[in-house]
């Protein structure tokens, strides 16, 4: 489906940027502000191949990621002070992007004969590990592991799209259903502060 | 042999639950545990497989390995307060862990044809980049790098796997000879605080 | 060309020497500098290797990769006091060593059938992708991301190859051409204080 394609090249897009000011904030050069966005953009899909072994790897077999995250860096560039304003625009491309990720990391998973709960994991890895690598090269706790519900909502979507597909469902109603899934969870989550519990104290025992 | 095979779970289980308690430290919310926990326990596998090409790696070729780490969440979730002083039944679970994915690791790389000595170096990365990986995503400096005799026993392990294996012992005494290697020279150095030296001053030269 | 295969040789152990160097300021152990070392000298190559899938990588299918890195590490801990005031001998080092390695990896991309941008990305990866791990595993922000123009250099090295290379000049004016762009630029750099631009500010707004 080219939609799924151009939803696809918009992700790395915004993920492309959302690295992009990371690293611009820390200071970074020119060149280490395209190779976080850069790995913000496809680390996820990169781990996700090499894991996989499907070669080549996703950047390396198609140099329209490349551009887009040039162009992403440029737009950022010229635009910096624009974007920061536009942060519920950027909130929403970020979210389309680890919604259309997480399916085509499934999608990917099921197609390399994964067993459909491995598929799934690869749907995360392909959604939030591009994060993670930023996060550590930029020196911080990767934001994930802290955040309101975010890796929660691509595996919900994960969920339905397993579901769907293992019921037959047209290719359109798995591909809106997972990606509408992943995004209104993502919406509420935000919109109402949700949050995952932590292990502070353990149902028997007292607070360490 | 299934003992190893046994081992290998409890070992990964063991992994898992300090992965966990790390996490939980780091008041990361579930999925970071989880993720956290995943990485100790198998990261040095799936390191390994992907350096020498081992498809389908550790945990997608054997479920159990994803099992056996949620389990191990589970468990410390639910017992957190209670495994705090259970730090040497911890220390010796950590200690079997390493000496036995030693083992595999060599084992893994020998059967994949490697020179002795990278199938020695593939033995020491299965034991211990696990717990590298989950220093570097919670933004720690690995403490395998300044610990007590650590990755040294594995060395150790190793060398007498291989020795042991080249005069054609049998399995089942390359197997004790190896694992009680490891954990000796672990529980001696932990005993006795032996430490490797530091560069800090050359031979010829002043303390800098 | 056995030079370049001298000179690869080289590199590396100039590599080596300065995650060693790196390695016991932070008060490593004897295992930790070895560590640091063996990723600051073959992680770039090694990850170059992962990425396009070129199996065995390159310190398992050439164990004279690890008998270097055990020589510096060796030289340094016998050395260290006489090193430091090297710093001008270890600085050229370096700079042919990712000279050197930039050239590999394009090489290596082509001999792959990658796309020349893709290859050209893959020079930079060798040159410089093994002290962006170092400083991660050491828990510093990458210097590479701060640092006076360096990858930089290598980028334009890696164009003067393609171009070179395209043209069909010989094989010695390649690499003397490759090498030389690569060194010249970098001295000047050094010697001009030269820097990459910043995105602190965009070209229509203000200072943020």
């Amino acid at each position: 489906m080219t939609i799924i394609y151009a939803l696809d090249i918009i992700g790395t897009f915004a993920f492309a940027i959302s690295g992009a000011l990371v690293a611009s904030k820390k200071e970074f050069d020119l060149f280490g502000v395209i190779i976080i966005a850069f790995v913000t953009a496809v680390g996820g899909g990169m781990l996700r191949d090499v894991l996989i072994n499907a070669h080549p790897i996703n950047w390396i077999g198609d140099l329209n990621y490349i551009w887009t995250i040039l162009a992403a860096v440029v737009f950022t560039f010229l635009f910096k002070s624009k974007i920061a304003p536009l942060s519920k625009t950027m909130f929403l491309f970020d979210t389309i992007g680890i919604a259309v990720f997480t399916l085509l990391g499934i999608q990917k998973g099921l197609a390399f004969e994964l067993h459909p709960f491995v598929a799934l994991v690869m749907g995360m890895v392909s959604a939030v590990m591009g994060g993670v690598v930023r996060d550590v090269l930029t020196n911080e706790v990767p934001l994930i592991f802290k955040k309101e519900i975010y890796a929660s909502a691509c595996l919900m979507g994960g969920i339905v799209y397993l579901v769907t597909n293992h019921f037959g469902l047209s290719e359109w109603l798995q591909f809106f259903a997972t990606v509408l899934t992943v995004i209104i969870i993502r919406l509420l989550a935000v919109r109402f502060h949700l949050q995952l519990p932590k292990i502070k104290d353990d149902i028997f025992g007292k607070t360490t």
